[in-house]
C-alpha cells in the first residue's frame, strides 16, 4: 500500500507538510467510527491510528471522534502534535509504519470537525461595510460612527454550522419590499454568500477575565474558510434594531479542514493603516497581525471573485481582544468569523449583494458556490485552506 | 429522618406537588456529583437516587449530571418521570422509600442545570421596546415598522449564561456619551437588568424543518427566570447596525430551577389583542398561548417592580415558530428568553432603564438583584418560579 503514497508530494501541492490540517472523516467500511484526519496531498492521514502505532502520547487526544479534545489541550500541545505529523510524514524512516494509515481523500466522508460552541461574526472589512451600509443605508453614512473605533460583531447561532457540501435549502420567511405595505411570507427572493474567514477558539478562558490581543496564539487553534449565508431580503426587514438573526440563521458552511494557525506565520502581514487611532486594547501598531490570505469565489465553476483577506480593517487579534474584553469567557469551540472580505476592487468583494450593487441577480436553485483559498508558506510554498461549497436546494412547501 | 420532612406541605407552598421544578445540586460531601434535584417545599429530592430506589424506568434519565438527556428524551418521558415523581412525593406509601433522598434546600449548592445550546432573547414586550425605543431613538418612532409583524430577536452569548448567585462582575468596555468627541474605555456606568422569562428547548428539531406554533410543548420543556444584564452604555455605543453584543454577553443570569411547562397549564391565558394581523405562520388567535407569571423584581431587598408576563405581545409559541420558519433546527438545550417583561403601569417595567426614564441612577457595586415569580396553579396553588439573583462585583482593573 505505501507505494501508492506520494509522500514527495510537488512543491506546489497546497497540502503539503507545511500545511497539515485537521478534519474529521469517516470512511464507508465503519461510517460512524468519526476519526480525526490530516491532509496530506491528496491523501487523510488517520492520525489517532498513526499516533498509536508510533508509540505517541497524544494518541488519545488524536483518537477523539471531533477535534476538541486536541483544540482544549492548549498551544504547546498543538505544536508538539504538529511537530510528530511533520516527522511522521516527512522522514522516510516512518513511511512503513504511517503509510497504512493514509487514506486517498476520495474515499472519505469528511464532517464538522469540531463542536462549535458559540458563533460569532464581526463585519471587519472597511470596504464591505462601506458597500453595504450604502445599499441598506442609503440616506445615512455608510460608515456608523462606531466603525473605526471597535470591530463592530454580533452573535450567531452555532446549531446551524455545517460543514462545506451540506447542501443549502433556501429559507423562508418574511420580506417586505420599501414600497409594500406589508410583509409577505415565502422563499427569500435574494440568497448571498459571504466569503469570509473563521477562527477557532482551542484554549478557553475564565469569565471575568480579558485575553489581550498579544495573546491569541495561545487561544486560537486554527482557521477555516466560512460561507455566512445570507438571504438580504429577510435580512433587510428584520435587522432593525437588534441586528440580523433569520436572515443568517439557516445555514453557515465551514471548511472540513481546520489550518493550524502555525501553518499561517509566513502570511503573517500588517493590516492597513487606521485613520482612527484604536484605544489601547486594541491598539497594534506596527504588529503582522494580519493575514495574506488569497481567496476565490466561484460560482457554478466560474470565478467572480479574489477578495484579499489581508485587506481587513480589524485583525482577528483585535476581534479576539474586544469579544472577551468585558469578561465574556471563551470556551473550546468558539466560533469567530471575519465577516465578508471584500477589497477595493470590482473583482475583490466577498458577496452577491456588492458584485451587483444590490440589484442582484443573487442565487438560484442548484447554484453551486465554492470558496477555495491559499496563504504564502516558507520557501516560497502555498498553504491551502480547505475549500467551502454549497449548493442551493429549492426552498420547502410554504 | 423522614419524621423531619414535611411531606405534606402547607397549601401556599410555592413548590408542591404540582410544581416540582427540576435543578442540579452537589452537597458538601459529595462536592463533584452533579445529582439532578426536584424541588419540594423547603428540600431537593435526588431524583436518580430516588428512581433507582424505587425501581424507575427513568433512573438512568435522572442519574445524569445535567438535565440535557431527559430534556432530549421528549414530551411522553416528561410526562411519564412527572407523573412518577407526583407518586412518589405524594402516595404516603413511598414516604419510607423516598423521604431518604431528600436533602434540605439549605444543605445544597444549585448549579447551571443544563447545557446551554443557542441562547436567543427576544423583545417580545411593547411597552418595553416602545419606551426603549423612545429612549435610544428619541428622533424616530419608538417601534420599528417590523415589531407588530415578528418577534425580534438576536443570538446572545450561550458561553456566559450562569445560575442564580453567581456574581456579576461590572463590564469593562467603550462608551461614548453623545456629546464625546470619542469613546472611551472604562467600568460600565449604566448597569441595569432585564427581568425576563426563559423557555429551554428538549426535544430537537432537524434543519431545513418547521417547527411550528401548535408544536411548542413538543419542544419545550420547561421555564426559567432569566436576568439578561445590561450594560446601557456599551450597548448604546455598540449596537447600531448588528445589535447588542458586549452590552449584554458578559452574564445572563438564569434561575437554577426549570420549571416543566405542565405545571404551568393553569396558567395559560390568552395574550393581548394584536392590531397588525399577524401572517399565518404566527397567527394565535383564540389560543391560550400566553402565560400569566408575575414577576417581582427587588433591590437590595426592596421591591421596585411587578412585571406580569400576560401583559407580552408576542408569545414563547410564536418565538418558537418564528425562530426555526427559516429551517433553523432545534437542539436540546437552546434556550430562548421573552425579552425584557414590562406592563402598562409603571411600577411593572422590567427594567432600570425604563424604571428611570433612562436617567438612572443604574446598579451600584454591591447591588443585589432578586427576580421572583409565580404564576396560578390548580385549585387555587401557586407555582413558584425559581428565584433568580446576582450582586454587583467591581470592574477589573483597566
Amino acid at each position: 500500500m505505501t507505494e501508492a503514497i506520494p509522500f514527495d508530494l510537488p512543491g506546489d501541492d497546497l497540502f503539503g507538510l507545511d500545511n497539515l490540517p485537521y478534519g474529521v472523516f469517516t470512511t464507508s467500511g465503519a461510517p460512524d467510527l468519526h476519526r480525526i484526519g490530516v491532509r496530506f496531498g491528496s491523501h487523510v492521514l488517520d492520525a489517532g491510528a498513526a499516533a498509536e502505532a508510533m508509540g505517541s502520547a497524544h494518541a488519545e487526544l488524536l483518537k477523539a471522534p471531533t477535534l476538541n479534545p486536541l483544540m482544549a489541550a492548549g498551544r504547546p500541545t498543538w505544536q508538539a502534535v504538529r511537530a510528530d505529523l511533520q516527522n511522521w510524514l516527512g522522514d522516510p524512516g516512518h513511511r512503513a509504519t504511517v503509510g497504512g494509515h493514509l487514506v486517498p481523500l476520495a474515499d472519505v466522508t469528511l464532517h464538522l470537525p469540531f463542536e462549535v460552541a458559540d458563533y460569532v461574526d464581526f463585519y471587519a472589512s472597511e470596504h464591505h461595510a462601506t458597500n453595504v451600509g450604502k445599499i441598506f443605508r442609503p440616506d445615512g453614512d455608510p460608515l456608523t460612527p462606531n466603525w473605526k473605533h471597535l470591530p463592530i460583531g454580533y452573535h450567531g447561532r452555532s446549531g446551524t454550522v455545517v460543514v462545506s457540501g451540506t447542501p443549502v435549502v433556501r429559507p423562508l420567511g418574511q420580506r417586505k419590499p420599501k414600497d409594500a405595505p406589508a410583509p409577505s411570507f415565502g422563499p427569500s427572493q435574494r440568497l448571498d454568500i459571504e466569503a469570509e474567514v473563521g477562527f477557532v477558539v482551542g484554549t478557553p478562558s475564565a469569565m471575568t477575565t480579558r485575553v489581550g490581543r498579544q495573546d491569541f496564539r495561545e487561544h486560537v487553534f486554527g482557521v477555516c474558510l466560512l460561507n455566512d449565508w445570507s438571504a438580504r431580503d429577510l435580512q433587510a426587514w428584520e435587522y432593525v434594531p437588534l441586528g440580523p438573526f433569520l436572515g443568517k440563521s439557516f445555514a453557515t458552511s465551514v471548511s472540513a479542514w481546520i489550518t493550524p494557525l502555525e501553518a499561517l506565520e509566513q502570511a503573517r502581514t500588517e493590516p492597513p493603516a487606521r485613520d482612527v487611532p484604536p484605544l489601547p486594547y486594541l491598539d497594534d501598531s506596527g504588529e503582522k497581525d494580519g493575514l495574506d490570505i488569497r481567496i476565490t469565489v466561484t460560482l457554478n465553476g466560474e470565478q467572480v471573485s479574489e477578495p484579499p483577506f489581508s485587506a481587513m480593517y480589524w485583525t482577528a487579534a483585535q476581534q479576539l481582544a474586544h469579544m472577551t474584553v468585558n469578561g465574556a469567557s471563551l470556551r473550546t469551540g468558539d466560533l469567530f468569523a471575519s465577516g465578508t472580505v471584500s477589497g477595493p476592487e470590482p473583482d475583490q468583494l466577498g458577496c452577491l449583494l456588492e458584485l451587483t450593487a444590490g440589484k442582484g441577480p443573487f442565487l438560484s436553485d442548484g447554484d453551486e458556490v465554492v470558496l477555495t483559498a491559499w496563504a504564502p508558506g516558507p520557501n516560497g510554498t502555498r498553504i491551502g485552506l480547505g475549500e467551502v461549497s454549497g449548493t442551493i436546494a429549492a426552498a420547502p412547501a410554504e
